[in-house]
């Protein structure tokens, strides 16, 4: 009888390796392999792909039981991965989690999302990568069905792969029950009214990010933000490759 | 006769406001209109799209100037376009540059890079955007066929625009004179090897990120790592979607 290796799944997240949401998550996928998780030592919301690029990251372990390491990381989540790469794991992993995050990930905020960060370095790694979010930032949000949903597309990952340059962005309504799964495309649109201008205690203005987003498609019914809107877990595929090809062509003239 | 308004130039870059780099790009292209610059107020180099998520932002005029008004801010790349066009300028700008970068953000590096971070920002907020970088890293390099292909692209732009959804990513080879421009594909690799592993005075291990880039497709005529290598300036059109359509449109039967 041949002994088929467990799956090694690698787990990191930005709301921190203390949040809620990544470890519903690690308990909700414990069962289905070997588990490490590198996530950051606090919140790295809104960090994007940022790298340490000039200050040197820490590791430290967190936990160590059977078919489960946690270390928390003094960097960015594209860090986390590249520590679990290149440093901690013994061989790639068969697949790569990031979440699950406290809050939307959907439309546009795939850009500046460190969860959707990290689920792009696992894909530049060539590793099945899928980020999770639950519409609902509270830190104490139900992430029942986050886990269920989260589980299913894993399990479907780690039995078919994902193509190179591919990887999976789900976003689930904070709902109690879900309608199902829709695969989507990424809502155009971005966020206005941005700053809350305020004052410091010594009298000097400070800038407070916050905006509200605005949906430029709202009556697509094949982008995430209406299947959200409808209770459903909105599934979209994302690509490492920026090119705009079409406008490529269009502009080859410009060589002369 | 109608005296036509001057082009409004916006420009940032994550070198920090006191670079050569942007301050050679304002010199190049101050002809051009009326210049607002809000840049870091020092490096923020790999800060991707990261935006201020928690932290205030504050902002301080450096100079102004006829046509001419700068301000650093504390922010990262992304913060300085929002805080200038949600905050300081009195309408949307005509073009935003980012740049010009110490170092080459060709390939998979548009992902990391702060400058290709403030171009994507630009092009959400529908303003025609174009990164700029010279393949050179150091504080004193030669930033003059940067600037000369820089203001070309610049002027096209200006005349033309850009699609909505698209935006310009300009590398420049450090050679003294290009063998002119191409228009180009992101080339597709990743970075290996990335950390020296080291210890700090305590005795204590920490990572610093490093790395050496894989091209994946060396041979590819088409690609910017390829036009670079041949002497030529690559100018890539990038795109905020990042959905992968045809893949999209295998995983429907997931819904079920």
């Amino acid at each position: 009888m041949i002994v088929k290796e467990k799956p090694l799944i690698f787990i990191t997240n930005d709301d921190g390796v203390y949040a809620l949401g990544i470890n519903s998550l690690i308990e909700g996928i414990r069962s289905l392999g070997e588990i490490v998780v590198i996530a950051p030592d606090g919140g790295r919301s809104g960090m994007s792909s940022a790298i340490s690029a000039t200050n040197p990251v820490r590791l430290n372990l967190v936990r160590k039981e059977e078919d489960l390491t946690v270390y928390s990381c003094s960097g960015t989540p594209v860090d986390c991965v590249k520590l679990g790469i290149n440093e901690i794991l013994d061989r790639k992993p068969d697949l790569i989690l990031s979440g699950i995050n406290h809050g939307s990930n959907a439309a546009i905020c795939v850009i500046y999302s460190g969860t959707i960060g990290a689920t792009l370095e696992g894909c530049i790694w060539g590793v099945p990568s899928l980020g999770i979010s639950l519409c609902d930032h509270s830190p104490d949000a139900n992430f029942s069905e986050a886990v269920k949903y989260g589980r299913k597309i894993a399990e479907k990952v780690l039995e078919e792969g994902l193509p190179k340059g591919i990887c999976l962005n789900l976003n689930i309504p904070a709902i109690p029950e879900l309608n199902g799964l829709k695969v989507c495309s990424q809502t155009k649109g971005y966020w206005a009214k941005e700053f809350q201008v305020a004052k410091d205690p010594a009298g000097k203005t400070v800038y407070w990010l916050c905006g509200e987003f605005t949906n430029e498609e709202p009556d697509n019914e094949q982008s995430d933000e209406w299947a959200i809107s409808q209770g459903y877990a909105a599934l979209v595929p994302l690509q490492i490759n920026m090119t705009a090809y079409d406008f490529l062509q269009e502009i080859k003239g410009w060589e002369k």
